[in-house]
């Protein structure tokens, strides 16, 4: 299945990458962000903590699940955060 | 109501407080833990991330709910992330 992905780097604003998740939320009910390393883990919880207040006012209650994958960048395995973010059913 | 919170620090290994949240969520239902800063976030949600796994095999899928909480720190006031983590209903 295909479906969105949004990368997050220690360097992503977590209010930009919050209306991203709301947007993508909206769309198809969930979204999976992907970050590599502790600083982008940080921004991309942070995004979801912004992404609920905001949705939270159309009542949407959004939980997330954190889980690991391997990357490899530069030739390098790193591990990596990935998180499914959708609606509390 | 009193409960049991776990204090995540940049330090705490991963697998240990995998190791708590498994203990507290079969005891009270779900836990709250608390991070300040990107190291101590970092771990905690590697944290979550191993405790699924550990709890997947009982049959326990958890979810986790991350939201911000002021602390005030020698007498500096920094943001904090707390996260819920409870089983999925």
């Amino acid at each position: 299945m295909e479906y969105e992905v949004l990368k997050v780097s220690s360097k992503s604003v977590p209010t930009s990458v919050a209306g991203a998740i709301a947007g993508v939320i909206q769309k198809q009910g969930f979204v999976e962000l992907q970050a590599v390393g502790a600083g982008a883990t940080n921004q991309a919880i942070k995004s979801v903590a912004i992404a609920r207040a905001y949705l939270s006012e159309t009542g949407i209650d959004l939980i997330c699940t954190p889980e690991f994958f391997n990357v490899t960048i530069d030739d390098e395995d790193r591990s990596a955060i990935k998180l499914i973010v959708e609606k509390r059913k």
